[in-house]
């Protein structure tokens, strides 16, 4: 929703959310540390709180944000929280980053390319799954992950060291609601496929142009049933052995690599 | 090695070594219990220490495994410690299962088949991906995991836990010494894959029949340099956005899985 009904206000605010979304907060000395000593990565604001006493990875953190480019900001500790969103484990340290992978829907929306392939994660609450998504999501011919900003584990360091670092380099569309994304998509000719048992669809007549979005499920619920019902198609992975289902990264990574098999 | 040059003896203790093969031991109470609840597992020997304390997951984890038709043994505890091989982590209870699908590498190179694919572990250290791989190999097409008895990680708790049970049922050779495994494979007109960087095969052109080994590596170095070099094969899974690797289990499932797309 937009604050006003003005066009230029509406599209300004749109921008403005465009840039925000770009933005990845992580948080705690370890995780911040490790993100600064990899490369590639565009660190632009340095949080720390007042009351940090005098450490060493305080000061290697500093030295390194610094030689990155990024402003080193001093705040009380309750300012740090409301920026960590995480008082219980950001110990005094927060660092914004800027992802230029990461997108809004609306964005997204707005310069829709004629082919895409997008995995998209209903509920993925388990951090190291959703970090292996990431990972493949990110190797993978596919154009992005759509990830929903309430529902799936929250970015944070175990994602991170899940996603083996792709995480701040991975193309990733957040969106509000993944139902009503799905229904944007399918207004613009895209299908929607649900990774659940059965269904007409398999690996081997997965569509290899138009726009496609196959979306995976909670570990133990799978794909909710409002979304199965929005996709036009079931995907369905045979599977040997009377085994009832795969690991979720898995499944999604069966299906965002299917093209190098064609 | 046979203990004696007798034919008969050695064919004997072959058979020795196969049936012994089959037998899985785990330990600790949660894990016992969360086993012997799995539907479709055979156990045959419930191993107690005599120091336990009466607790109504000792009563629980008795009850089941007699109803399952185990034989409940007494042991001392320094007895207890040799069967579970890990006296820290067993709280005084193990379990011997039997795993049909488990067998050793000279009863698999008795009884050849004409095709198969096999997916190798080498050094996967990681007790989850070493599960993920389980479950994916067991619900996959192929016709085992190749897992060699030293080297990588011990088929405990958490790899039954990241199988998702598949453990009990999965085909699993074990070999003593993979690259010896892969050079006897080889004499059989076998072809052995090393996943590894580059290479000229990939995806798209995986054989359909014959007998197949494709190995995967450790987390960090992967396929070890002796093991690549006796692969006839290095097979490459071409990667976007500068991604170095893959996570094991999703390249270990990546090829398991590749009959589906053909």
């Amino acid at each position: 929703m937009t604050p006003s009904g003005n066009q230029g206000d509406s599209q300004a605010y749109l921008n403005k959310k465009a840039v925000f979304a770009k933005v990845l907060t992580i948080y705690g000395r370890k995780p911040v540390l490790e993100a600064l000593e990899q490369e590639g990565i565009s660190p632009f604001r340095l949080h720390l709180a007042d009351s940090n006493k005098s450490a060493g990875i305080i000061d290697d953190v500093t030295r390194l944000a610094k030689a990155k480019g990024a402003e080193v900001l001093y705040h009380s500790r309750a300012a740090l929280s409301r920026i960590s969103k995480n008082s219980k484990q950001d110990q005094g340290v927060a660092l914004d980053i800027q992802c230029q992978g990461f997108t809004t829907f609306a964005e997204f929306e707005q310069n829709l390319p004629t082919h895409f392939d997008l995995i998209a994660a209903d509920a993925v609450t388990n951090p190291q799954n959703l970090g292996m998504i990431i990972r493949s999501v990110c190797a993978s011919p596919c154009t992005a992950l759509l990830l929903p900003n309430q529902g799936c584990a929250r970015l944070d360091a175990l994602v991170i060291k899940a996603s083996a670092g792709t995480l701040f380099k991975a193309n990733i569309i957040r969106c509000d609601d993944l139902n009503d994304a799905i229904v944007q998509l399918k207004k613009h000719n895209a299908q929607a496929f649900a990774l659940t048992g059965g269904g007409e669809h398999n690996l081997q007549n997965l569509p290899l142009d138009g726009r496609n979005v196959y979306v995976v499920g909670n570990e133990t619920h799978g794909v909710s049933p409002a979304i199965i019902k929005s996709c036009q198609h079931k995907l369905g992975i045979p599977m040997a052995n009377a085994v009832e289902s795969l690991n979720v990264s898995i499944a999604a990574s069966l299906v965002a690599f299917h093209r190098l098999y064609r």
